[in-house]
């Protein structure tokens, strides 16, 4: 107590108290604290009482209240400590959620009078499955620092029904009580004097997200808490832990991670590295298991994704292009592992602890937090429960918004329809051209000398596209598929100037002149011609299909063959065509003439299915100019916010994420990275000001959102605020946006009330921090430092 | 009249006509039409008549109310024509300016009745020095007809006075009536038959840009017009012409343009072209006229600018570097002159016909059309002339838009406050690093390795500068300059990776072990850490200022010091420091503590001057969050509307002008080109906005533009109507834009209506756009072609 005391009001060291202590055991020959005798414990509360004097300068408080008094006043003084200040600042706890501490004088109780006394800790609930058992421990004859000191075993919950039976029935009633009070399976700590049951401490009690689920449904059928409170208790981000695979937590814990980069899609995987695209493929194909290592990726990658369990890059950011395919595939991804360098020659990377990884060496890659392991560690798949279907179903009675997802394939199309989402919000039609096959029919159209030979070559590449919307189209049967006609810059399908010029210089002189130099030749000409100086702001979206109209052409025909074909059989295929980079109405209405024209063609060829027409709104002054969108044929908006977002702050993510939003984020000078919470400020002004507009020029204007704020959570009460129809989401994240849906509907989040409900949202977050389980249990019996000795 | 009632009335070709009188001539052996008798006359008619009949499938109408009736209805039926309709687009003419034709049925009057008859041409005006002489020709005895015809010289009008006192007397009157009622100087047609006076046309008459001002202010002071009028009158693209040098307009005639660009920068210079920039900056310093010839140019090509009389590149559009720096510096340029090879190694380039421009031979460079031309041609000087600075006088008293210069230079803020600029808006302080001796300085910063070394680089640099801004200060003392911190990322002042990768290449194996190897590896290494994907949206302005605080620190100390030691010496500097690319109030405020500090810190060493600190808003996002920017003490806001518009429309000019906006302009997808006229629906829309937000939150902010915007009328127009305190545009457009300020305030365009007014003004321009003066001509004596025979 002397101790503790002259910490806390007089502020001494502990070291000081140690040493003394030390010393004491070491003269008398003493092990543990309780093996000195009372003598010498008095000898050394005497010590302690010389240093607390010596350090505060006035004699030890001999009379209780005084001590009492000093306590208290030490507690809250301690509010304005500079510990406590930058803890609240970190934490985002403002002097509206908390301007001041209590203090509670409690009497002590003692868990070591003998047998008939204990102490322990329960969870009223399994905190690892959720089940309904008491979870806990206990200690006969003990304080709680006997178990800090950990020289005995505590006993399990269970064996206190057979050796102390009345106070398990108290203990079962207090757990009872307490989840009827607090609605939330608890952590509680309690001690038993003399066959008396004190609790000394209750709060929610944390659990993994299985548990988290299950305990949801089960205290809603228990009719301890309603739906409602069942929906809005769950943690989403926990949530997302359900929906990858994950590494086995305990194998995760032992294993030292051989370099880290930045966690670009969320998942696990364990499999063979391979640093050539084609090698994985190959040997993706082939049955291995592979994860592809590369500096950075391509689009003509692409192939190797489908073959590849993961993706590992050593540079880029979270938009680079591994990062953003990865993450619509929900393959686990790794981007800027800026400490490992890739030889490709030799076929090996070199780690920072000098020592190297060769091809066909398995490693494990957890894309959630970033880490790449050597060796394979145990990796967990996720299914989603019976209580998650139970969750999603009272979310999807509960949700105004409608939830979507991004697909590019019909695998990703049917496995968002499994999960729950009720159409496409955005189907990209380029990935499609990247495809095994196609991407050098692709490059051949691109390199076409006329209009003529593009066209035959466009005629070929559709054939195919028209197939996959076929398939998407039927896979998402009955429900809205929204397809985006091209948007990358043409250059993006070619190969650099650089590599090309590499190549040029490595072939031999007799090789440079035959076909296949001449070929590089004309490809690299091509690619300086189409290079651009900024290409996020460049000849890309709209404005290749305003310059090359047969492709834009070309790919509604596509769409509309598919539902014609498609309905021609019985399915209900209901298409909309999206315009990208829309930045002006005659640009929309530029294509709407065309998507006219493909569509008088059709009906005069007997068609008779109908495709919706609208666009992205992802540049600016498309979300300035909304109403003179709708006024040139717009049927729906669809906000891009990945790239709205950049060109609102004039970020281009690529190079802000790798030079200097890492600097922004440590000085505080963002809220929170933009590109994963949408910045309600500024992009959420936009966004206002064009469904604003929009509605009043057509009151039934569909608006949805498809860049990857639609799978995050407080972007999603964002959207819900502001009015926006639906959410489109990553196939994974379906689950997670259904039931972000039904939290913004019960919260009730609206309009301009919406950021000051997210920004709740946020601090409920936060005020649940975890802190250690050490400190927890050495503060067990010493609730407030005031206790009197 | 058979011939022109057939045209008109039955849309008959003039070859069947024109077939008839040939062989008609040839035959009798007839010279001339009037070489023809009667009688075959009489038998052409009787041919035409035929023609017609053939041609309509009816007779030739005979009744001259018949014929009259036929001649009205077609003229009517004309203004629906595809040539009338497609004219009425291109112009702008809306039905709400003119919808619907009348038709004049007037007598025919007759020239050719003898010596007391005539027909001429006059201007109440000199068109070409604006004198109060009248101008023109007449032909005795003579049609309109004989004048095209070009058989008989026209006499000057001056001879009229003798040879036709009375006729000359009454088109004295004439000119005096007409010019008081239509407060315009008259282009007028007369016919004088036996000796009466018919005025058979009068229309405003067209002058060049001397004679536009010249009249202004004659009119002005013998009261036929206000001066509000006389400003209102005033073609201000035509004032352009006043403020640059020019080609004589008869040598640029009788001249064929060598190669062809984009007209970039305004002005006409001849000289001798050289290919290398370090060529041009030692020739041009020895007293050549130089006209620097590149592919592109770069920050460091800067010095070469300054040494050369203009500068032509064979890439790059009108935002490229060599464009923005040669408009600054008020120098002629032309960009992408893409038919045109330049081959550096050579010292020469090769034009389309084939030949070549070698070093040294002298070429002329029109900037105001994109001509290049081999050889000298005259050049002509701009002067202001009196009735220039009166136009002036009268503009600053009725404007109410303040008016500044952007100026970087002594030199250039020396000439923007002669012509009249009240202060600086936009001093960029990367140009200054630029300078000869500085760029290296610069260079050594970046690659710095340590905080400290790059502070000791730095503060070599800064005292440079803090004598550029001393002069500069003092050049515009009295008047607010305001002062922009470094924006352009810190690879722009590097080498790019691919000229060093080339460089290294080419050395010698023991050369680039050396010294000079090991350095260009070095700065490889760094320029290639640095490369952006995007710069546009990179790590530049207040980015760079964040993660190096230093560059900053040092600039702002560079003001502060400059600013009091002008002060102390009794001149009054009013600097103002601008923070360029703020997206986010977080960032501003970081900037403001670095502000503060250095602030304290020279109060602490005695300085009292003070210094303004704000903003600019050219990203997006600082527009839409003004309200935030001014609670983080921004006391003014100036519009970079030029990267404001590019992050708008998502458009990087330097891609799009290669690119698509050519296509787009070409399809009407873009009312005008959106950097040169303020698009007022999106960019305007923002403004708007931030204007708004920026007043509500501080009554008597400072809003500026500062973008190229600052010096276009429409533009201008646009601010006035937005509540914005002043444009600031590059010095020679400084009078321009005073004259539009003034014109702006007379219209009162206001607020919403300023759309409307700017358009009103578009239109003005395009209904008073010129017709060749041979169709004049050929008009002359038949104002419709409804006059009976």
């Amino acid at each position: 107590f002397v101790q503790l005391f002259g910490k806390v009001v007089f502020g001494v060291d502990d070291e000081k108290f140690d040493a003394v202590l030390s010393a004491a055991k070491e003269r008398v020959g003493a092990e543990k604290d309780s093996d000195l005798d009372a003598e010498t414990l008095r000898g050394i509360v005497q010590k302690f009482k010389a240093i607390c004097r010596e350090h505060s300068n006035r004699p030890f408080p001999s009379n209780p209240d005084a001590q009492l008094e000093m306590a208290v006043r030490a507690v809250f003084g301690s509010w304005m400590g500079e510990r406590a200040v930058v803890y609240r600042e970190k934490e985002g706890i403002t002097p509206d959620i908390a301007d001041g501490t209590a203090v509670n004088v409690v009497a002590m109780v003692f868990g070591n009078m003998g047998n008939g006394s204990a102490t322990g800790v329960a969870f009223t609930r399994d905190p690892g499955n959720g089940s309904r058992n008491l979870f806990g421990e206990y200690l006969v004859n003990a304080q709680g620092e006997d178990v800090v000191a950990g020289t005995r075993t505590p006993k399990p919950i269970d064996l206190m029904r057979r050796e102390l039976p009345s106070s398990y029935v108290e203990l079962k009633r207090m757990c009872a009580l307490l989840e009827k009070q607090y609605r939330e399976p608890q952590d509680i700590e309690f001690t038993i004097e003399r066959g008396r049951f004190y609790l000394l401490q209750t709060r929610a009690a944390k659990t993994n997200a299985a548990a988290m689920v299950r305990i949801s449904v089960d205290m809603v059928r228990e009719g301890t808490i309603s739906k409602e409170h069942g929906l809005r208790r769950l943690e989403l981000k926990k949530l997302d832990q359900l929906l990858h695979p994950t590494l086995e937590e305990k194998a995760k814990k032992s294993s030292k991670s051989a370099v880290r980069g930045i966690a670009a899609s969320p998942g696990a995987a364990s499999g063979i590295a391979v640093f050539d695209v084609g090698r994985a493929k190959s040997l993706g194909e082939a049955g291995n298991v592979v994860i592809l290592v590369r500096e950075e990726t391509k689009p003509e990658d692409v192939p190797a994704f489908y073959a590849s369990a993961g993706i590992l890059t050593s540079r880029g950011g979270t938009l680079s292009h591994a990062a953003v395919v990865a993450r619509s595939m929900g393959k686990p991804c790794i981007v800027g592992t800026s400490d490992m360098r890739i030889d490709y020659a030799a076929a090996r990377c070199t780690l920072p602890d000098g020592t190297a990884i060769k091809e066909g060496e398995t490693i494990t890659i957890d894309g959630s937090d970033g880490s790449v392991y050597r060796g394979a560690l145990p990796v967990v798949e996720p299914r989603l429960t019976p209580e998650f279907w139970t969750i999603l179903g009272w979310a999807n009675a509960v949700k105004r918004l409608g939830v979507r997802a991004n697909a590019d394939t019909p695998a990703a199309a049917r496995q968002a329809r499994e999960y729950g989402a009720r159409g496409i919000g955005l189907c990209r039609t380029e990935r499609m051209f990247n495809e095994e096959g196609r991407i050098g029919l692709f490059q051949d159209m691109i390199m076409a000398s006329s209009d003529a030979e593009r066209r035959q070559h466009l005629r070929k590449l559709v054939a195919m596209q028209r197939r996959d919307f076929e398939k998407i189209l039927g896979a998402m049967a009955g429900h809205k598929v929204t397809i985006r006609l091209l948007d990358p810059p043409l250059h993006e399908f070619l190969r650099t100037p650089a590599e090309l010029e590499a190549e040029i210089r490595g072939m031999g002189s007799r090789a440079a002149a035959g076909p296949r130099g001449r070929a590089a030749k004309a490809h690299l000409e091509r690619a300086r011609e189409l290079a651009e100086v900024n290409p996020m702001m460049g000849h890309r979206g709209v404005r290749v299909g305003v310059t090359y109209p047969e492709i834009y052409e070309a790919q509604i025909g596509a769409v509309f063959d598919a539902a014609e074909a498609l309905s021609r059989r019985g399915v209900r295929a209901i298409p909309q065509v999206m315009v990208p980079q829309v930045g002006s109405a005659s640009e929309l209405a530029y294509v709407k003439r065309i998507f006219d024209g493909v569509a008088a063609r059709k009906r005069a060829g007997g068609a008779r299915v109908r495709v919706a027409f609208g666009t992205m709104i992802e540049v600016v002054r498309a979300a300035l100019t909304a109403g003179e969108l709708v006024a040139a044929d717009a049927s729906f908006f669809s906000f891009g916010t990945n790239d709205l977002t950049q060109a609102t702050y004039s970020f281009s993510r690529e190079d802000a994420e790798g030079k200097f939003l890492p600097r922004y984020l440590e000085e505080g000078l963002l809220g929170g990275n933009p590109f994963e919470s949408l910045d309600e400020s500024g992009v959420g002004r936009l966004i206002g000001l064009a469904v604003g507009d929009g509605r009043r020029a057509d009151a039934g204007l569909e608006i949805g959102i498809c860049g990857e704020h639609g799978g995050d959570p407080a972007s999603i009460r964002f959207c819900h605020g502001a009015g926006v129809s639906y959410v489109s989401a990553s196939p994974h994240r379906v689950p997670i946006a259904i039931v972000a849906a039904a939290q913004a509907a019960l919260d009730g989040a609206g309009g301009g009330g919406a950021g000051g409900a997210a920004a709740r949202g946020k601090r409920r977050r936060a005020s649940a921090s975890d802190k250690s389980a050490a400190s927890r249990r050495g503060r067990r019996s010493a609730p407030a430092s005031a206790k009197p000795a």
